[in-house]
């Protein structure tokens, strides 16, 4: 799995990552696409992979499977603090 | 599965849901509990999970599944509107 097919969900307008999804499965021709995103942007990460299965790509990929984590970093005023993760992996449809 | 095994993540105050998640498997000894979410309180509602099975009930619980999908709704102007949802089922390690 290259890193080349992770989609990194974050601030940019929503449907870039729509259509970063949509070019990897059909310019690129990729078989498998990671959505990844790290804590607020998780809901927008579910967001890109229900519209891109339902709307854009329907019958063409589907979920394969989501995997949940957290980080742990020291901030700035060096405090451990948490992040949750999310991996949502599609995979076209044979 | 009760619906009564159910916890529904919003606006609350984040401890809240870790707590219900918490009484459910301790004080009314669940199997089974469903984190739900839908929309921004998706990424709540994975924090909520992590929290839970690594901070607090490590070793006891573990997730079992997440389910994703979309409800269409109309809103209050007449417009159909897609919002995304979650659910977390969390189980008693044995």
């Amino acid at each position: 799995m290259s890193p080349d097919n992770s989609i990194f969900v974050g601030s940019k307008p929503f449907m870039n990552y729509v259509t970063g999804v949509i070019m990897q499965f059909t310019t690129k021709n990729a078989d498998e696409v990671i959505v990844k995103a790290r804590g607020k942007f998780i809901s927008r990460a579910v967001d890109v992979v229900e519209v891109a299965t339902k709307r854009f790509l329907s019958g063409q990929i589907r979920l394969k499977g989501i995997c949940i984590d957290s980080e742990e970093f020291e901030n700035k005023e060096g405090k451990d603090v948490r992040v949750s993760t999310i991996e949502l992996t599609l995979e076209k449809i044979p």
